[in-house]
């Protein structure tokens, strides 16, 4: 794989073509509120999870619709009475799931409360999922997988759903005794990198204690150019049904906007460590510099730093920039 | 592409290891029974559709669930008024739909009434479709693809709904005044076949009218060997399910043993011109042959032939094999 | 397949960088005054196509050095004695021939008279053809397929022969009595739509009762720089015999532009509706662009559009196109 | 990817054709003696690891050769003193090393000492590695890979060093204090796998405090199939190397014997748990079941079991196979 | 590439399904006949090969229907006056041709007379060419490339010229005064086995002074397997042909018999050295084993012999094989 | 394949971003001097080639530190005694070795000595080789190939064994008593045109006797562009290291830097014939052109020539570009 995206001193500059729409704020305002209706219900039944050093906690809370999503909730063992931990909210790349009940305790084994939440409809893929997406929208004509899944409008659109998931993790994971609610940190890897993105700019002004975002190759940026080049992964579901809807180019870009991290992040507060890889040809590293030189520059330009990883697909930096995160959290709580 | 499945002389004897649900009968009596609770109410309207010999209607009729199935009707034009017609259902490949409304009137042409249903949830593919799938499961974790939606159960499962569609398509062809109800004719390629083979099935006791069915190159038979020995196609989208959810294998034979074509077909009492192509990775020869071999074995075993193609693909006969439906539907009903 | 050739806005004004030939113009007076010395003698033998509404004629007659060329007409059934209709001559993609007597009579259901002239030497391929190339030339060492046969001289090369064909396929289709030879529509997807462009350029004062051409994906277009960047169909049939035959790339572009689309279409007097797609990897779309920015420039500038698909590869429009290419007809024909 | 391997039932019951080499346990006495010649000296340093629930310790050894051999020790934070732990020691796949500090931490999560030992010469591929392979042999004209490094001669076949590192690897762990030598576990994954066999197989009566063995989808078990049937992975190197040099076909298999998990697990007394793929083309099932269908036939007949995942490629069982071998381990010490 | 075919065992007993014409040798008989009514007028020039050692000469002489026919003679520089050698005749792979005049003059370095025939049509590929194919039949209706070309009777299939002009190639060089013409070689590696194959059979009873073949892994034997089996190369050239034009199988295969060196080589008199790949997709070993065993079957049944290289492609044994013809020779020649 | 990199003007003006090292001319002073300490005690043994026209002695001599290189140095037979040739050294291109005896002797047919040197630790793919890499450092932890071995230092470095094995291998040749030592010509193709490039460079002020460089589409030039652009071949190895080792591109540049073409040709003073292929794209023609272009800058210049193939890929100019070789090589002699 070469590299065939612009040259890193563009990348550094580049900021998409994509069209923020006029209501976006009113959008996600009414969304967030129609969500709230629902009582959260937050439940953690304890699971055996064969491990002596971690506790875990089989998660379930209301989403978008009330609907029940799925989670898991790991906290390293032995606490003391009354400790309360921050908490890394972790979102799933696209077709995982939560996956069994130890399989990723990652961030607790470093110390943190870890919650990880079940993305609707998917865990067909890397990592077994549990939660359904039972929306009436579901089963509408879209191409195969979840990226065309109520396309055709912003309000049927399957991220909505999702985001609005994300955004109820968050105060889920807020909920439970053990966690500190004023440090919530978001992350993610590819689409759990563009729902950490959508959620810390959602939470600007909506959502009280999230404190960092570490988007990891993220997904969801930039759709006019992601559509237009990326060869591989989902966002050719969408040039694909468009290849054979040829009609409804702009009107499903209409709709995209609406939840393209280019504008969603905008908004976003917090201090925020992204990565890109420059041979990533599932989301592009245009793609994601578009997200990240957008990040914040409406919430108070934040800090913000990104990790660029040169001769790298979409594994991106992996155990290393697990790393990265450990002492940028590290560095974080102690200041 | 070599020739990869059993040899001609064992295709010819081949019958499937897969095993006929007890319950198949009052199973499929229950789900044909609660689709006959809603009213069919096939609706014709006229389109232009820029063709002078030919006329083209917009249908719309109450599938599974009452929920509303879209379809085109393609009449030759200038009928003498009172003149019926035999009429041929066509249904449709896999990811396609029932495309524009000019783009296939190939039997209308041949001086039937041409009957094309829309596939539920299809139609982001090779041709375009109009008909969502509304039914509450369509949002279950299920591999990219329609093949393992609702697969949970085999009152969920997707195929379910599509059978009881064309049950119904069956039906609003013979509701139209152009056309014969004692002469439908059920006909499809890949899935469009499975569909003929099951509705063959389905229609015998239970449906009048039916007098013969050309499955080409059917899809929906024999799935334990074709989830086994499928390369490509919409077959390994359960094998790759199966991949991720390792312990569910024998719960979904179970599911899947509903909806076999080597089941489905054996009660079958009509006439019946299959294809089948023995350099086919996609809907390999066996499972054909499977499906062919057990076709009418207890609905009286009526005629029945299969035309082989040695060196294609899933392509079949195409053209070719149109000229054999075409001659074979000649001599059918010109005796 | 992402987007891989000049953005759109450059497409808009690319020209080719392909030289006009000084006796481009006597090369081809030459060519079909040759052509023409030869009786046309076109006959029409009805066949039994199995269809109601159309009827069909096995069509032979004379194109270059007299060779007899195969085609079907299609008609409307039922014509009124004396009744002429407007005639759509189409030309077959590259490796297809004229096919069976019923496979596609789409201009003929439409209402138009429907003329297919088979392509010499092909029908190998997607659709089976029967005409064939009798020319000394024809056993040349040659790249495998057609596009480097006889490419040593201009005058052997192999779409010599095809375009005289095409347009003695005109004055065919102008000789059968229900046939309105003043109102010829040219039209072709690819290799088609290549064919169609040249033979509008090669009537434009050598041939009345053109009146229109519809080239779909053009093919045969820019070979300089479709040679040098096209990584997939028959483009590379040429590149890859250059790669052998080292030495010969001027003089093979120096044949090759007496056949280039770019300077053939010059010369077109007649209203043009093309087509290209966006993400075409066998004509890409800078190619098609430059026929379509130089068509009818020396002969008029006549009226012409294109349609482009941005999603699509070299299957462009399809079925969509075919509409815009009725709506185009319906209102060129009724002005 | 299709079954393409021998039935369940087959595999079952399949041996292979290897041939056990005549002197084949004086090779391995003399071998592990003239490893034991070296001081082990096996010192454990304290690393930070960012985590708070695990401790880990930078592991060094004497291997073959004396050669200073990386790794890695986990424990569970907070032992108590004098605690002793069992301990699983985990060997790598082909390409990959013990990889950073904290990546791999599970059987330390589920309350094990947990020893990964670093494989000599690799970590270029998935997992980043340490340790180089200082053996004079190392740069023998072979494939491009490890398979055929020294595969000149017995005495200095690559895997020959390897599977005296992870011998020597089992008495480092049992060196340290937190380490309950009496109940070691050996396991790997692919490579891994195979050098678990080949470990339990050398412990046999030269090292006590092996308790049981854990292979999952092995690697390196019944050469003469694996380089015949293997289209894809680490096995073909050795086909590839024997497509160029066509006369040391005999010579190879002759050394390779030496190191087939066929011969060398047939010694192994304790128990065990496999686990096979069914779509396994980089460690095809028949290999698999060669090796386990021999293992412990002449080490008393240990029990043994395998798990067997009919969908799955080289992926194995993974979370769903830890989660078994977890069962296993925890009612094996219980006991 | 794994091992696809019959085990080693069963090649060794293997002998085609192919049905050998009752006409076989009439066919030939008139076929030969009528080429020697041309006279063979074989020339003989000099070129500057820029080669100190070897002299060179660009050979023309009347093939099939007189059509001429290049190639080169290679000799040892500095021949005694009257000196005559044995001579070895080499025919090309397919697609390829004689060449540069210096490009392989491994048979002259050896110290023999190296004849190397063009292949008519042929030379785009690997190896230029020059001379055409210029019969009537060579612009049919063909797959592209020249397995199909002409393939509608045996008098016009491309195969019986190239057998043609191969038998005209060995009088060709046996009319140069430095060849000894009782001493003539036949050989050529896949496309030129075959046809080395072919002309051993037809020299059988028609053509005095062959007295050895060495096909290396031979193309154009036991074509209905090779059709059937084939994945890649030239053979799939009919297999996609028969795809497309459905109802020729039968036709084809009766025609092809007539060429096929299951056949031709039956009446070989003359020892062979033959090769085989046993992991060759391009002639399946099945294939040639199937030449192989019926070589000379009825022509006294000579000594053959046949290598076989186990982990080899198409490739087949290449320099190393070389070394086992030239002690094949040296001994043939010393005895 | 497309041309994919610079067009063909901007090409003639690359020059690379490729930073000399300060201490490049000592570096090499060194290594060389270093090498010298060794005797190169050169042998030659004659061996049977089965050749009549050339006499083959097998070599060997020593190269970087003292390690015993083999060779083969073909004559032309029945030299005169005291005859003495210039000599053509030859290295091979990457994954090759010296193959067999009688398997390449292009040089000495031509009349000339002809001197090939085989690949320490290569021999494994293309052509076979004998000649293992003794070298300490060669077990290091490196990407499958010999790309990343050693590449931790510029000391331990591969190529600076084998650019060191090439300068000692000039020295052997001219040992030899039918070898004029005055008349030393440098060739190869990729890897071997890349060692001829360093030689070349290297021989300035430190070895009399080479009059000329003939690099062929030579490999090993421009390391910052190959690695970022390079998709295919041996280039991509350090990619894919660095893929793995995130943290040593720099490093890695830095000890690629000592051996980069594009620095070591700029002291070159002999003229020179390299050749580049547009379509390359495994050593592109950018990086070809970066070596070229720098080549003798600080040398004096000599003359210059590249022969660009524009339809081709990495196999360049092949049989044609010998003969551009030999007239080259015909008039230098002869001026």
């Amino acid at each position: 794989m070469p590299l065939f995206d612009l040259p890193l001193e563009q990348l550094r500059d580049y900021t998409s073509s994509a069209v923020q729409p006029a209501d976006l704020q009113p959008f996600w305002d009414r969304t967030i509120e129609e969500a709230r209706q629902f009582s959260l219900d937050a439940t953690f039944e304890p699971v055996d999870n064969y491990l002596a050093v971690i506790d875990t906690f089989d998660v379930t809370f209301s989403g978008f619709g009330g609907h029940r999503i799925k989670g898991w909730l790991h906290l390293p063992a032995h606490l003391q009475p009354g400790q309360r931990l921050p908490v890394v909210v972790e979102f799933i790349g696209y077709s995982g799931g939560r996956g069994l009940a130890n399989q990723n305790t990652r961030w607790a084994q470093a110390g943190y409360a870890h919650f990880i939440m079940d993305s609707r409809g998917q865990g067909y893929g890397g990592v077994s999922g549990d939660t359904p997406d039972p929306h009436s929208s579901a089963g509408d004509v879209a191409y195969a997988g979840l990226m065309t899944r109520g396309i055709r409008h912003q309000d049927d659109y399957y991220f909505r759903r999702v985001y609005v998931d994300a955004f109820r993790a968050v105060e889920a994971a807020q909920s439970h005794p053990a966690v500190d609610p004023s440090k919530v940190v978001l992350t993610g890897i590819s689409q759990g990198g563009g729902i950490t993105v959508a959620t810390a700019g959602l939470a600007a002004g909506r959502l009280d204690g999230v404190i960092a975002a570490m988007p990891d190759v993220p997904f969801l940026q930039d759709f006019p150019r992601a559509i237009d080049i990326t060869p591989r992964g989902p966002y050719p579901e969408i040039a694909s049904f468009l290849g054979r809807h040829r009609d409804r180019y702009e009107a499903m870009l209409a709709v995209l906007n609406y939840f393209d991290g280019v504008h969603l992040g905008r908004a976003a507060t917090v201090p925020a460590l992204f990565s890109a890889a420059q041979m990533d040809d599932i989301c592009p590293p245009s793609t994601v510099f578009a997200g990240y030189n957008n990040y914040g520059l409406t919430g108070g330009t934040p800090e913000k730093d990104i990790e660029v990883y040169r001769f790298n697909n979409h594994e991106g930096g992996q155990e290393h920039h697990w790393i990265k995160q450990l002492q940028f959290l590290r560095k974080l709580l102690s200041s």
